[in-house]
């Protein structure tokens, strides 16, 4: 005999947590509960198995259920005293659905199974509430009328609206048990016009009635449409619980709660919730009764706390507290009724909280000896640290949503929009708070980005300019805001049919993307002691090394700060855009031969110098990565015909000569243009310029502390090995001509980007030149998916929509392709060059799904925004821990 | 004792061709045709052994090297019956350095060594000629003086020049014996000025000071240079080779000439070539005396051929042409000289031919026996073959060269400026030969490109647009010709200082890439039967099917007749330009929703389906591949503030709504934008129109003529096995829709571009989904490399020339890089689908090299422009023979 039916409760438990395949999730749950001994009501489960059977049998059911199903309903029965369609004691029962996985579209719950026309006069006698015995009816006419024979929701309403107007009240609580009564009148006849049947009588009928409600509901088309858009096998079946009633509004000895085991808004370690004496679940969440205090403790005058008012329940509630963190390991978020002085729990599963309660209770529950190191660093999602270091809106500020846009660097923002970078930098001088509002950012703008508190931009992914720069330097940004117009002549923006105007207070959430009109009160994040805590947990088991990108002294000091081991990208481009610079870089752009862009670049090499002896000064012996100059040369030159004639003004140049220079400059795919070494090797002055402001640096900072530099120098952009081994020789000829020279040692190394399909293709000759490889992952990621990250925008939101893929790949990892490449690449080096050192510096470094990859690939380090370094030591950490499961499983 | 001297000649030969190593290139040929048994003059070498013992001993010679010289040198004065230094008899010897490789840089030749006060005048009394004797002292001194004396060589021309001016005479050749004698005298002043020595007298001392400045040359700077930069060990070492002179020009007994075994202009198989009586080499290329033809059945009247006025050397010359063509199975080119009626041979190598003559020769020798049908086949450069298909320039024509730029598209046409596509129809309209000149071409000038003669663009490379399409419709081009300035405001191309207006005619040469000015008169080419026979025989050794891509009923015909096995990429966006249908186009891309953009789309239904129906006309049931829609939507739309407005108007719109349409279109890197199938998803209902057009037509023609036609739907730009899946189940849905109605068979497959790097490297799950891979190495070439084609142009050259790239990528396929990629996807496809049809066609499928490619990775086919179909054919049979050589070696 197959067992098909699995009681629970009332000590005799029948399944466990592990069992969810068989018994369903909610069945496997309760059974959980009950196991380890707490008052669950008593009930049973009606297995996936059985679901299966009925399909294969045609929608029947075999003959061996019933019996079963009725030894488990006596069971019920004789714990809880009471009897299935008794007109004294009558037992009233749920119906659930329960499949693997929590699945919309099937049957949900019928409650109050069981009452009928006899039945509801026992529970009026022994509730001695009659209003609450004919509301209950009603109720279980009007569910399992809906669910279960099929009659419209909204006939039900009606009918209750009917009787309101007709008594002249307003809420159904003004109704009396008169008026149910006759309600459930109405309903019993509106079901019998429905269905041409009376209402089931017979509690047997009622509840083979839902339970072949919920095995029908498995192939509802609703179900079907969700189980295909999610994978999951149709012959998987749902079960079916059936669970004794309880009452929490049967009385003054009755009540109802919702509680947590610690404070999920702070993590601390106190029993947190609120109850109500006589009522139901839902009148604690309804509002109409103010909820009151569990303990006596936090009672304040007028309260009465539980443990006042049900002792017994409340010490008992006490221990099931205790038994439940022991058994579940985390913070619990519990449903609890009291009937008549007996405690019942509902319902148990861990509890949500903000992210300063997740670190908190992680550590100390970890200090409690409850959890290990390992599982509290496992505990916090990396990605949840970002609430920890940015302002956050403060949840309880009303707000007037504007739009939605990409969460593109996280936190809250507020100040009043700007349009242009300078304007920007003017007003916060005059001490204004900002946000630069712009369609999109180029490098021209990163002196306003700086000094706006926000950025806002209506184009652009991810990956912009704008996203890239903004957490960087950790200023709020929410990008590709399409709902936003912006008209720049006009000096408004607009959004639906609002428009906002230049020094109106707008106020943004960069961790949800979304713009807010007027001010939105912000929170300050303060850093507590767990989070150093758990640090120096992650950093005591990850392999990674985690650095910044970093170009400026503040972002590198930013970036120590939150513990980067090193620069693992210094974009020297970034360095040529502040105002004393740029007229020399557009004099390089614009010289005619080699002898003038020397001297451009001879002006330009004491910045540069100075550049790097700043960030050489803050990381000390840690290594810094110095990407050499990138970016295609028009990135330098202005674009409207004003300022290419103030350009031409400036430089002694004819209109026509700066517009030619500008049209020659200009490149139908740029990504893909000349731009990278191939710069440096068509222009080398400008590579031998910056290895000799490296180097000099290098000489003056090691003279000055003693200890030597670690400058990596690193080529960009490099498709060939002859790339690499002819800019490479360059940089060792001035390298030989300084430090020789310097008499002060410098470790340096020479390596490049792994950006383009062909360097990691060829990785083996590449490495042959190279003493590391960084994964240029934002570069790659456009070249192997032939995608442009700045006009990724018009389809890519309907890729991933539609699951054309999984995610986007700018922001997380593509294993598949990209993956593919970085793998082939670390191999493929590393069988020429054992020792290679191997890291990644796109936006991927920062991401921890990303970060998982590396650790999985065996990369030596990430490195990522300063603002994201936290979350990257957090990241590696759980790697690492899953990587050691790995591998001992 | 170690052999240091090899003789040749006389029936004393030592070496042989394969003795190259050891003999160097000229030692080596010279042993090899007196092996053979031809008359060479007699002589000897000394070994590249005998250079490296110099070296390796500080350069001094070997004790025994001076007794083998002399045995050396008395065996050809017994042969030649004259001695070295006799006062009556002088043998006079020729000294000539020989490396492995030819190797500019070293010491070339001195002839005449031997001659001194004494030996002259045995010279004079044996030739009879005195001004010979002196001229060829004077001659031998100046030789000898500058390159082993290194006395600067325009000394001795002013002492010519001097005596002219005293005789008053213009040319050398009307200087007496006399004058001779006294430069003789001057000569020998100033070489006892110069070098502090008098000439030397002793012709022994002459002999070692020759051979030491040989191998003195081997290691002076130009050769080191050299050795360097292409390879060459030093240790190599050059021969010295020393060879009994003879004189064409000492009498009416003697001659010399320079022939061919067949013609090298047409290939006919006859003796062909030229020769002069009692002359030297250096006189038949003069051009003073008219060279005369060698038999009489050639000669013309006044003429004076060999055959009578030599008969005996004559007769034994068509002996040694017959010899040679047995003995080097090809076309040679040779040189003689006939010294008192006795032939001798001086130099035979293979002869440079035209490209008709080259095919012809292949052809007859393989008749005739000589070859097999297979080296036949390997002796065309399967490029030369453009030569025979397209117009060329008259070689005797007269040209003004204006600029060069890139070999775009062979063939040479003229016509008149046209500086815009609509005129070039208007006037192609009436008649006119036009050239079609642009900055650069778009898809709106395909119609003008269409009616020019060819075209000429300023920027662009060899896939540059206007390079692809122009190679598609076998139009002339030249491309990126950077050295004309185009003002189209003006109505002009200036190069240099020459400026051209409108209306002026130029002639372009594609395969050359000049461009010159005025009229140049062409020659139409003829395809002769030697062109089917060697068609007949590449078509039965090669494996590769050979398609074209071609779009239009007058390409598929060309395709067809070229001998194409079926259309490998029809690109249907090229469609979409005619006149009565970019309107429809326009619409549909304004639309502002799906309901509009069908009833646009609902309007170029009828002239796809059309399209479609025409090329399966022509192409029976022979395979079809089409391409959906790949260019990003603003490739469709004008540029021009005009164009747009006048768009508006046409449409009925503002003119800001479509400006606004036209920025929201723009892209920053189109290459990488909303393209391909990118566009099929977001729009699906312009990818569900071409299918139903395809359909429709494949169902159409089918029943026209009862066979089923052959359709494969290629899908463009798939970087996930999900774009294919979802792409291809909407094909499935149009043809289930028609096919099944239409009660036709169509045999059609669904397959993929592979053109993106993630494609390749995932191309096992694309496989899944996929009848067919077309790999599109155009795109693929740009996205592994990162490199935009259209930008390129600002470094690829210096790459290329600096040695960073072995070759244009998008010319010939890298094999290292998008090979691997190839490779993989090839490898990866064929292992979940083994049947699966592999092709290429990017502009690769008619590059030699790269079928040679294709052939190793075992592609099934190849497709390529029309024009390139033969190359094509025949690149594919030498790519089998050399596979199968290789397999078998």
């Amino acid at each position: 005999m197959t067992q098909w039916v699995y009681n629970f409760g009332a000590g005799r438990n029948e399944g466990r947590a592990d069992m969810r395949n068989l018994l369903g999730g909610k069945g496997a749950n309760l059974a959980e509960m009950a196991g380890i001994g707490l008052p669950v009501p008593p009930g049973f489960t009606i297995t996936t198995e059985l679901c299966t059977e009925f399909y294969r049998n045609d929608r029947t059911y075999p003959a061996d259920l019933k019996p079963q199903v009725d030894a488990a309903l006596a069971l019920i029965e004789e714990a809880v005293g009471l009897r299935f369609g008794d007109g004294e004691k009558p037992l009233l029962v749920s119906v659930r659905s329960g499949a693997r996985v929590s699945m919309p579209g099937m049957m949900d719950t019928v409650l109050n199974l069981g009452l009928n026309d006899e039945t509801v006069q026992g529970l009026e006698r022994s509730s001695g509430d009659p209003r609450f015995a004919w509301d209950s009816y009603r109720r279980f006419i009007q569910m399992y009328g809906s669910v279960v024979l099929g009659v419209s929701h909204h006939r039900f309403e009606e009918i209750i609206e009917d009787i309101k107007t007709e008594m002249n009240v307003l809420e159904d609580t003004a109704l009396s048990a008169e008026s149910w009564a006759h309600v459930v009148e109405s309903y019993k006849d509106l079901v019998a016009r429905e269905t041409g049947k009376p209402f089931p009588q017979s509690p047997e009928d009622q509840l083979w009635g839902a339970i072949g409600a919920v095995f029908g509901s498995w192939m509802n088309p609703r179900a079907n449409t969700y189980r295909r858009l999610h994978d999951i096998p149709a012959d998987w079946g749902t079960a079916v619980n059936v669970q004794a009633m309880v009452f929490g509004n049967m009385g003054e000895d009755c009540a109802t709660g919702v509680c947590f085991t610690r404070d999920p808004s702070t993590g601390e370690n106190v029993f947190y919730g609120e109850y109500l004496v006589n009522a139901q679940g839902e009148d604690v969440v309804a509002g109409i009764r103010t909820p009151q205090p569990m303990s006596e403790a936090r009672a304040k005058e007028g309260e009465l706390s539980m443990e006042r008012a049900l002792p017994e329940a409340y010490r008992e509630l006490l221990t099931v507290r205790d038994t439940l963190e022991r058994h579940y390991r985390d913070m619990q978020d519990i449903e609890f009724t009291v009937q008549k002085n007996k405690l019942y729990m509902l319902q148990t599963r861990s509890g949500k909280r903000t992210a300063a309660a997740s670190l908190r209770i992680a550590i100390e529950m970890a200090q409690e000896g409850r959890i290990s190191h390992e599982e509290a660093i496992q505990r916090i999602q990396p990605s949840s640290l970002d609430q920890l270091l940015h302002p956050t809106l403060d949840p309880k500020a009303e707000r007037v949503i504007l739009a939605r846009g990409l969460p593109a660097s996280p936190g809250a923002a507020g100040g009043v929009i700007v349009f242009s970078a300078d304007e920007v930098e003017a007003r916060a001088a005059r001490g204004e708070d900002t946000i630069l509002v712009r369609i999109e950012t180029s490098p021209e703008d990163v002196h306003g980005m700086h000094a706006a508190r926000g950025v806002l931009t209506t184009r652009g992914g991810m990956t912009s300019h704008a996203a890239v720069v903004a957490r960087g330097m950790g200023r709020a940004c929410v990008a590709g805001c399409g709902g936003i117009r912006v008209d720049y002549a006009a000096q408004t923006l607009s959004a639906g049919n609002r428009t906002l105007k230049a020094g109106d207070w707008i106020t943004l959430d960069g961790s949800t993307g979304e713009v807010f009109a007027g001010k939105v009160a912000t929170i300050q994040p303060t850093l507590s002691g767990d989070f150093s805590t758990l640090m120096g947990w992650a950093d005591s088991v990850r392999r990674l090394k985690v650095r910044a990108n970093a170009e400026t002294p503040e972002d590198a000091a930013m970036a120590s700060k939150f513990g980067a081991e090193g620069i693992g990208l210094c974009r020297t481009e970034h360095m040529f855009f502040a105002p004393e610079r740029i007229g020399a870089v557009r004099q390089m752009i614009m010289a005619e031969n080699e002898a003038a862009r020397r001297r451009a670049l001879d002006t330009l090499l004491p910045f540069q110098r100075e550049d790097f002896a700043a960030l050489f000064r803050i990381m000390g012996d840690r290594p810094v990565t110095i990407r050499l100059l990138d970016p295609p040369l028009h990135e330098f030159l202005p674009h409207t015909e004003a300022e290419l004639e103030e350009l031409a003004r400036e430089m002694g140049e004819t209109l026509e000569a700066v517009k030619e220079r500008h049209a020659a400059l200009s490149e139908s795919n740029p990504m893909l243009g000349h731009r990278g070494c191939r710069l440096g090797i068509t222009f080398p002055e400008i590579y031998a310029m910056q290895a000799r402001a490296i180097f000099e640096a290098a000489v003056l900072v090691g003279s000055e502390t003693g200890r030597p530099v670690t400058p990596e120098i690193m080529i960009p952009l490099v498709g060939s090995e002859h790339e690499l081994r002819v800019t490479r020789a360059e940089v060792e000829a001035v390298a030989r001509d300084i430090v020789d020279k310097g008499g002060v040692a410098v470790d340096y190394t020479v390596g490049t980007m792994i950006e383009l399909p062909r360097a990691a293709l060829t990785a083996d000759r590449i490495g042959e030149h190279a003493d590391f490889f960084s994964f240029g992952t934002n570069d790659l990621t456009q070249t192997t998916f032939g995608l442009s990250r700045d006009d990724a925008g018009s389809f890519l939101p309907h890729y991933i929509e539609k699951g054309l893929l999984p995610r986007d790949p700018f922001v997380t990892i593509d294993r598949e392709g990209v993956g593919a490449l970085v793998r082939i690449a670390a191999e493929k080096s590393r069988a020429v060059r054992p020792g290679i050192k191997l890291g990644i510096c796109g936006e991927h470094g920062g991401d921890p799904s990303s970060i998982e990859f590396c650790e999985q690939v065996g990369l030596d380090y990430v490195s990522c925004s300063p603002f994201r370094v936290p979350i990257a030591r957090l990241a590696a950490a759980q790697a690492a821990l899953q990587n050691r499961q790995k591998q001992t499983a």
